[in-house]
């Protein structure tokens, strides 16, 4: 006897990572990303229904292997991400990363995801949402600090949601400048090259720092930062790694996402305990003050949150119907008699007869 | 120009629900419950190498997701599974399950896998496995009170590893009852069924209770257990849900996998934070004594621990090679250019041009 087919129930919709370009491709990159901003904003805005906790981290020499899960009490989401900075000199990601979303009525897992390009573009998105609330108005020019596998990303998020139309580029690696200017021509951004972290700050009103050494660095260092600037901190973060020099956080507002895991990985883990930040969650719904002088230096110390990939996950879902860019993966097992596991595994037998 | 092909390190081994059926049969379910109880044992024997941390719980009203991650510091896996006791009302099953094993090294998951039915094998396997260590020397019958999803497979292992040759059989509906008799006929076991709790018990040397209420209910009480027993509780567990009369655990020696993880899910819940346990792996590496006495009563309060699913995970891919009972799944972007995700993304447009 062969096996029964599976019920619908025990399929999965699974995204691989070949359907998510072509998904980004069917609804564009920056519509895709604007998008991706409106759900962040919106689980920002709901940010006290959630059930959170900061990730779940195993550490190694090379890297971390995380899970960050959270659920809204009606949907529950969990991100797999891994961070090996080592990995890029052996041809690989430093980040890879898989998603789940799942019934929280029934546990039963109803989509599953490749993230890595899926967490570049809500990494973005997030960055751009806290930039329309914090950055100075009218900003148009922003210093790109580290023009790696997030950079593009990050610089038209910041176009299609802030309305920036300069970069100001430099990374250590001139080929990785040349890179983005390769990925970005045609784009409606006008892209400078620089020649020192020093010069690409100059004239912008947005200082993006998205560089990926597991040390204490200084990317930026104090005298670089003038005032007014909104400062969007990205690079991938752990304990250990930070890339501003601690006088920058002392001369700024900064903000957050999530404080218990900030200030374990952000850039405030240089600082006191103690040390004052504001959620981003309070800006956005007006229980605390965002920018309020043009001379202040906002600083958003952006370390990634489990919310912000369970949005990232609800848009996906919420576009896949109908575009036929995922197939069912088998991954539940569903007998007809739920007590009768054993049985569905036994009549599954395609010998037809007994097991040894 | 259509998508490059992804190279291999992209592609994560997938084991679903049929192919996992299939494995079962390809192997003998006797003799892969055999196998996952040496991987078991073996993990429980290393067990001071392992990355341990409580499972990640999310509590609703109808249930609860959890995420079990751990580590040996070369290999990493977690499983995502469910408790959901009204499902079963629902046509659906009380507890889904799938795992994920990864790289330490590179962060890269290399297998991906259902765990319904692999979580029923390990759970078998780790009952068997405290049992052969436990219980009285000859023990040759096993109550089995509640004959649900699991029971079966808690049957086999206990018959294969422990020797039992005769079951008692009670569960409060006798449908469930029958179900286990039918799916075990012609397997070498005794089967008795008994028309209360008390009866399935009398003459029994291990009682095993699998029940699933989210309730504290007494399945056991007091007066049914006898000097000399050994009993395997292993009842889905969480906060608010026990099986045992306080009575037996005063009266027992309780043994446990994870103290951290059982005080708050386990048998133990009931009792005084400082309720003294013996850890298993203890016990298995002749650190901690385990029965001393023929009078003594042994209680295996199991909640099931990440190491079980990790051990599960190994068998599984060590068993895989050569079975082609997997397929492989494109759920990791990996660009020629670890830099280049963006460029990656954009090349893989289906209409060879700018996208919108």
């Amino acid at each position: 006897m062969s096996a029964p087919a599976p019920s619908e129930r025990a399929f999965v919709p699974f995204v691989s990572v070949d359907n998510m370009m072509k998904l980004v491709h069917r609804i564009g990159v920056e519509t895709m990303l604007s998008g991706i901003a409106e759900y962040v904003e919106e689980d920002f805005r709901r940010w006290e229904l959630f059930d959170k906790t900061p990730r779940v981290a195993s550490h190694s020499k090379e890297g971390v292997i995380e899970l960050m899960p959270t659920s809204d009490g009606v949907t529950y989401g969990f991100k797999y991400v891994n961070g090996h900075p080592k990995n890029t000199k052996e041809g690989l990601q430093t980040v890879t990363a898989f998603g789940l979303l799942a019934d929280v009525y029934t546990g039963y897992p109803v989509l599953l995801t490749e993230m890595t390009v899926l967490t570049a573009l809500r990494t973005a998105a997030t960055s751009a949402v806290v930039a329309k609330h914090l950055a100075p108005k009218d900003a148009h020019t922003m210093a790109m600090i580290g023009n790696g596998a997030q950079s593009e990303f990050q610089a038209l998020a910041m176009k299609e949601i802030c309305g920036i139309k300069t970069l100001r580029l430099y990374d250590i690696d001139p080929k990785a400048t040349e890179k983005l200017m390769r990925n970005l021509e045609g784009r409606g951004l006008t892209l400078q090259p620089c020649k020192s972290p020093e010069e690409a700050a100059l004239g912008a009103q947005i200082i993006t720092t998205c560089t990926a050494d597991k040390q204490n660095a200084t990317v930026l260092s104090d005298n670089m930062v003038g005032t007014g600037v909104h400062i969007n901190a990205i690079g991938g973060d752990c304990p250990g790694k930070t890339e501003l020099a601690s006088g920058i956080l002392s001369r700024s507002d900064v903000f957050v996402e999530y404080p218990p895991q900030t200030r374990v990985e952000g850039e405030i883990q240089q600082m006191p305990e103690d040390f004052p930040v504001t959620e981003m969650w309070k800006v956005i719904t007006g229980q605390a003050e965002g920018r309020t002088s043009d001379r202040q230096i906002t600083l958003f110390d952006g370390v990634g949150f489990a919310t912000e990939d369970f949005s990232a996950l609800r848009y996906v879902r919420d576009q896949l119907e109908g575009t036929g860019l995922y197939h069912d993966l088998d991954m539940l097992a569903d007998p007809d008699d739920p007590r009768d596991l054993f049985g569905m595994v036994m009549r599954a037998n395609p010998e037809g007869g007994e097991t040894a």
